[in-house]
């Protein structure tokens, strides 16, 4: 069928080569003219057939909120847009009713999968009315990986559950890098093991820890023994704080997503406030050695230390 | 290869069989004359041809320790002894050198797969000499997953290197679990999201948090929809805690396996110690309603609460 | 000086005494009959002189709100209100505003004390103009404890810096319990220790964790040795859960806030979905024993636990 | 009445001064000529009369160990030894037994209060046989703060109860520490509040959180406000590894004391193995911008960030 791409980054331009690949006619739109095939929004409305269907790759937020008032001002009644991008699932709500004041319908459709979507396919969580989401079918079914539809794809409710399922994925994403990371370093510490790699690898096939997230750290670590090229500073990209909103909103316990978003926080701090505060703290009480901010030693107390 | 296997518990049991499948020669000794193919570990010793292996799958801790000795005073020099049990690695080298002054060597064995390793091979950490190693190879080969020996295998370091690897593991497994437990928690609390089950299945293929945990619980999901049959209520064997402490000894921030591990005790509390402490505390400064041991109904104060 | 008080619950009961035994009139108002001063809210500005000092102590949310503009119809320009209760920060701009639309100043007060305040002072944090808060000091200056103003009173900010503030000590007074709590349970747990409520009370003075919670805590074992009356079920009144999200906001790390709110979210909880999904998911790798949602006792496996 | 005192650092040398501000005749041995009354431990022992009581206060480990063991060869049957040290509590059953086998009694002493015990007194808990207590009570009376003895003082079980109530003492102290620390950052990364010294001190009275932890952070952020001296790079004196340890051997959830020994362990490391592997797996399936190592900055991605 044909379809509308607005947004070809690094995830759009992908889905827009993998929908071709399945025989589907894509006309996307970019402001950089070097990857666009329509100079414009108004131009892809007009390039595309009514009824239209308009899928939105772009990063969340104001961005994503402009690209949606702008459709509706250049889309018909009886279109359809699909919001794929990350947005936070309370952003569907007003986007949807948006276009609903226009006549046009809306899915919000989580999508994962990364640079390596374009050929194993995407995970894809979809949130709106059946009608919609059949109308899209064809589309989602190029998207998704191989094999059986349920395996790939989810319509898990109306407009916002699919995002808010994406936005649950990334918290547990989050928590699942976190317990691989953190074994890896014990590993690392510990003189018995003499390969750590390798023992990553072991766990490639039959394990109960088996995944693609272990394949992957298996496949960076080949690159960068021992990650001597990076550094820990890691971003975050907003769901995993939703994720936490949520599970407080819904008063669900959740200390292993909590912790690993706080650990990329901490990561990305060159001091940390709070620990200043307890040097300071025991330093008060006890008179024990502080490391001066501007000193490379630490000024060690020449005496017994049982003053905690 | 001809192989002794004490212990044909649920481990033992499937391994017996898979090696045999792979044409080895298994003898198995097990004090349970159903599963027994040899009366006693002196029965054993004398039906395998020196130089003799003898692979240990019983319970960690004083029964692994017992079978060890038992081993010692059957076995001769030149034979060799795997434990391959989920003990901890302190046990290793005192457990090593009661069989290495006489003559007997010695590998640990981390074995990861649980009940479908029959079918599946079994995920193996080892530690111990080259030599050792090599002579159990055709063994290992046999239990590990088909493919590449590396993907399946890895020979850690010396003795104690095995079961670290796999403590490891299984730490790392803790906090897998715990992430996805947290997420699907979150999932069933929202009720925007209306097929739970169909969200997890749909992230099996192409998503970033794909992995054989997952296909679980999707298939646990499947047996028993909203998990009514089964109790929160969960033991920890024992490699999540020494996670923990080894995590302590090297001063290695952990923590999402603490976190994962604390629920664990926390699911097995039918009421607080703590909470308990902080609802008294709560009452004390702010008159806030607390809940008797023994009411049915939260005892409500009446008037604003602004007490805190 | 004269003061109008909206709320006479447990928190504006006391504090209306407090300011009488400090020779202020204050005029209080409450739907209740049996503690108000005053028919309504238009009666009580009637009953004040111009320009009035308006002190709002209800629940936060939509009741605090509803007061505020109620206030907003029945005073006048030049007069000022001051909200003390547990409000969230991002209700203080709206107020305000509302407010200075027709000439009424306002600010925002975190007031901690507890039921203790009437006796001992509250601690007041509070937000707004330079000239508003200098009308209001002599309430105040009734309120906080004796001594010196700056222990017990701050003029931290703008409007929404007073309940900013207010929020933050709740947070932290979250983690101050669970951490006292957290050591009660161990000392509880240990049997060489046996006297857990004489080790708290030994540690009232010359220690380095005396505090006035933990006066609290020696208080209440005293009342109920083991906490066998109470419930470890733990209510939550909203500023923990802001404090976590403003620590989000602020990507500052949390780990020990979030743990002590999500301990409370687990507290009311008669089971936990994530527990169920992890039991779920041991039962499938493992088959380990998992305890059903209505047995008294756990099925326990017969064979070799080591299938994690 | 007279004691001997092995240990003059800064807890002995205060502590010694106390005792003999107390009337208590003090004999105190240290290797340090400036500071010792007698060359060595045998000379010590000469100068005491018997029945002896020697108080031990040197680093713990090894040297409390090489010290016990030293008075067992210079004291005499009827002696008294109290460890007053930061000992292990699993050290004082070995010690114990050391001493008892020469007939001579053993005491553990947890002593809290720092450099400001000698002024404030110190809060003891202490472990041991009736008998043995009752003969060190004038000791205690002296260094425990004045008021009721119970506030300051307890006898809280066998040898080994005093420390044990030590250790779980200094690890709620962690936890209590990173509650303040963790709201401290809040508050200075919150434009609003504008005075977050003035915030702290105004909690100094009448509020939940007040204590004497709070009254030091208030002094520490007088000397240096936003601590701009102090680097956050915080030890551990072992005890709060200790309180986590005893909370898995106990299975007590403790997420909030090891949260904080985390915080302490993470601002030691330069940089985080675990973060380094986290963001090599954002790298890898998305493709994300990744900090390197040796760079200053960032290298961002250009395009839509939709890809974790």
């Amino acid at each position: 069928m044909q379809l509308g791409l607005v947004g070809l980054g690094k995830m759009g331009f992908n889905m827009r080569e993998r929908l071709r690949e399945h025989g589907h006619e894509v006309i996307g739109y970019d402001p950089r003219p070097e990857v666009t095939d329509t100079p414009s929004l108004a131009g892809l409305a007009e390039s595309l057939t009514a009824p239209r269907v308009v899928w939105v790759m772009v990063p969340s937020g104001q961005i994503t909120r402009d690209t949606i008032t702008g459709l509706g001002d250049v889309l018909e009644p009886g279109d359809l847009v699909i919001d794929g991008g990350n947005s936070r699932f309370t952003d569907d709500k007003p986007n949807a009713e948006l276009l609903d004041a226009k006549g046009i319908g809306y899915i919000d459709a989580g999508v994962s999968g990364g640079v390596w979507g374009l050929k194993n396919g995407y995970g894809l969580m979809v949130g709106g009315d059946d009608e919609h989401v059949a109308r899209a079918m064809p589309i989602f079914d190029a998207l998704r990986p191989e094999g059986e539809r349920a395996d790939g794809f989810v319509h898990a409710g109306p407009v916002g559950a699919g995002h808010y399922s994406k936005m649950v994925h990334n918290g547990i994403e989050y928590g699942l890098m976190q317990a691989y990371a953190e074994g890896y370093e014990i590993l690392e510490a510990e003189e018995l093991v003499q390969d750590v790699q390798g023992v990553l690898r072991a766990w490639s096939k039959g394990t109960v820890v088996r995944s693609w997230l272990l394949d992957l750290l298996v496949e960076a670590l080949g690159q960068d023994p021992e990650f001597s090229e990076i550094s820990g500073y890691t971003e975050d990209s907003g769901e995993g704080r939703w994720t936490v909103e949520e599970a407080i909103r819904h008063a669900v316990p959740a200390p292993v997503i909590s912790a690993a978003l706080f650990a990329r926080f901490a990561s990305r701090q060159e001091d940390s406030p709070a620990m200043k505060a307890v040097s300071a703290l025991r330093n008060q009480f006890g008179g024990h050695a502080v490391k001066k901010a501007d000193a490379d030693e630490t000024l060690r107390a020449p005496a017994p230390k049982n003053t905690e």
